[in-house]
């Protein structure tokens, strides 16, 4: 076996895996992390079945990739949105971005939290990373409203802010505990991130 | 058909009812609500698998029948956390007792989200009213840090703060975007009512 031929076994794995990368994004986008079936994914690939588990370990792999992408046009829609604004604006225009990307790529959104490793398992360095790279964006306005404040100390923080507005995102969405038509939501979001970021420029004078 | 008979037909029905909602709240309490099957939840009560739909009209009322006995859990729960303590304080406590239950409870709350109405239905008034009254014991604590708002006002606000709460819960106890251990989370929910609280008092001195 020369070196040639190892580099067009690897080319073509890395083909196949970024086709049914593809085919499974479409999956979800289009009919949810539920409607995911190997068998679908490999006829919309054009591989065999069994050709998935020689590209991936396992489908767990494959939907982390897919989410992983998901997370990084999160991320672009959340840098398009930031200008050099003042700290709250930043915070507003992301929870904004936060909700229309969710409005707009609702079931590739929903599988980043449906989809779940099997018990015990830790997710793969490099997903960990492209969700911290998310978070990470938090972290200047913060630190403009939180002067004094440590970065892992900002870094727990914007993990709890992202939560609440997650929170009042997918409630609302869902329209789960009351109706909520798109104009409610927005009015909602934006109250509740004036009202944090009121309460963190309080928390900033308690510290000094 | 005298009136005598026709009462205990209707109160044999009550009772099937009561052990088929009973029946339910195990299985979803033990596995989840993914785990209710009509077949389990039929020999469970003992009684034909057809006699489910004499006694409801369809499986989802009977699912909501179970999560309005869990959110009147919740709210009995959150009744004996308050005391007359002041506003912040009533809400780390509700904010607490929801993680409380949450953490004990854990598949009997996911259902109460997991559950979808076929699209269109709109839930039973029953239930929307066992809803709202666990919001209502929001408004106490919010009317004393928003004295000047209407009533209508602080119900929206009430289910906003809900959604910030339900959020870092739900994503902290999944363990979705970080590990989160148990004192973490609890002094990240902490944080968040806190900040929160603050940034409403702020609210109210703009609204005088």
């Amino acid at each position: 076996m020369n070196e040639n031929m190892t580099e067009t076994g690897a080319d073509r794995r890395t083909q196949l895996r970024e086709r049914l990368i593809e085919a499974a994004q479409e999956i979800i986008a289009a009919h949810g992390l539920a409607a995911l079936k190997a068998r679908d994914l490999a006829a919309a690939a054009g591989c065999a079945l069994g050709a998935i588990y020689t590209a991936f370990g396992d489908l767990d792999e494959l939907i982390l990739r897919v989410n992983a992408r998901t997370l990084a046009r999160l991320e672009a829609a959340i840098d398009s949105a930031l200008g050099d604004a003042a700290a709250e604006q930043s915070l507003q225009a992301m929870a904004r971005t936060y909700l229309t990307f969710a409005r707009k790529e609702e079931p590739s959104w929903r599988a980043l939290f449906e989809h779940r490793l099997p018990p015990g398992a830790a997710p793969p360095q490099w997903y960990v990373d492209a969700r911290n790279r998310l978070f990470n964006r938090l972290d200047g306005p913060l630190s403009r409203l939180l002067p004094g404040t440590s970065h892992r100390a900002r870094e727990a923080f914007a993990r709890t802010l992202f939560s609440a507005v997650h929170g009042v995102v997918a409630l609302g969405l869902d329209e789960k505990i009351a109706e909520t038509p798109p104009k409610m939501l927005d009015e909602q979001l934006e109250k509740l991130v004036r009202v944090l970021a009121d309460g963190l420029m309080m928390e900033s004078t308690r510290l000094i």
